[in-house]
């Protein structure tokens, strides 16, 4: 029997990355996840994580902190701008700059390391049409990008930067995790989770996965704050 | 009068983004110096950084800290691998994953929340012939990436990623940043610097700084150890 090939999956803690972790798992890959901590206020989400790749069986699990806050930006890792809870039009203020790609690259050296030539994010273009790094085009270009950078693309091993939600609505999303059977209670969404994980229930992310269970026509397992 | 135009700058200390830095002042930016500390072994590069920025009159400078010895692979951030001291063949141990993907994202982070176009990198694809992230199709590939990643892209702005030594030889960029004046007595290069910042004299590195001073004509101002 062949060895399984390995992967590297990007994992917040957040809905989207666990049903991506499904996904890889059920594909036959020996899944390794990767968890940025970028300054977000959100650190609830860490702890989801790390539950999520352990109901996973992930291969090993690695952490990485990088502090996103020391540029600003964001409403997401700069304390002076308040989290929106409008929906609102144009690129929110919680897009974090370059985050996907900060992400990507950490994956890369990860899987460099691993000899993966798979990263899966759970990147996805239709909830999040804002956010520019978030569509096909920027992936296929980080992608050869990435062909370009390392040792292992020097030696002829091609890496794939794989998006199995970029185009899913998120009632799909939790269709497809709900029948690889993925625990969301085990997931945070909200941008400002409390400790315990519980959710604000206002704010844009919020709003979006509660929309998503309805038109999946799944229980709502989200553990709302007080 | 206009404003300057704003340009981050990747600074680690060394001879080469010593030199950008001067390279990118003199061609009438107002730079803002970004320094990288992935888990390095040689962390005396940074309070390098620190005098170079300082000396230079930048801006501002940040330091980020993303702990790439969490991942392995280098014998510059995993201390289970040696430096090697013998030039070899190849793509060298001290070859990072992904480093100048990492570095680049960053910079193009922190570049979007200051509104910066240009991104200045000391990148040298001749001395550093191994490393994939050093050649000018990579720094083409990322530029093209950048270009689709961000809020400032989707909103029209064009992003540069500047590598002015990409094809320099040692002695030549010596010479470049003598005339702009660079105290090069205030850089270090050395893989296994002391506390102090005096240099080993024996790495790769210091090898290759040592006959660029003398293939500059130039007095090597560094301090070696004992």
């Amino acid at each position: 029997m062949d060895a399984k090939p390995r992967a590297v999956v990007l994992l917040s803690g957040g809905l989207d990355s666990a049903t991506v972790l499904a996904r890889a798992t059920a594909d036959g890959y020996e899944c390794f996840a990767l968890s940025v901590a970028y300054g977000q206020r959100h650190s609830a989400e860490l702890e989801a994580a790390r539950r999520v790749g352990a109901a996973a069986g992930v291969a090993d699990h690695k952490l990485i902190r990088v502090d996103l806050g020391a540029i600003g930006g964001s409403a997401l890792t700069d304390q002076r701008i308040d989290v929106p809870e409008d929906g609102g039009a144009g690129i929110p203020v919680t897009y974090v700059p370059a985050r996907n790609t900060v992400m990507l690259s950490l994956a890369l050296g990860y899987a460099e390391t691993l000899g993966a030539n798979d990263i899966f994010i759970g990147a996805n273009a239709v909830d999040y049409s804002g956010y520019p790094d978030c569509r096909p085009e920027y992936i296929e270009a980080f992608e050869r990008m990435a062909n370009l950078a390392t040792k292992a693309a020097v030696e002829g091993r091609t890496l794939s930067i794989r998006v199995p939600l970029i185009d899913l609505p998120k009632g799909d999303i939790i269709r497809l995790g709900t029948e690889l059977g993925v625990d969301y209670s085990l997931t945070v969404s909200c941008y400002q989770a409390d400790v315990d994980g519980r959710a604000c229930g206002a704010c844009d992310s919020c709003r979006i996965r509660r929309e998503g269970f309805e038109a999946a026509g799944v229980a709502d397992p989200t553990r709302y704050g007080s």
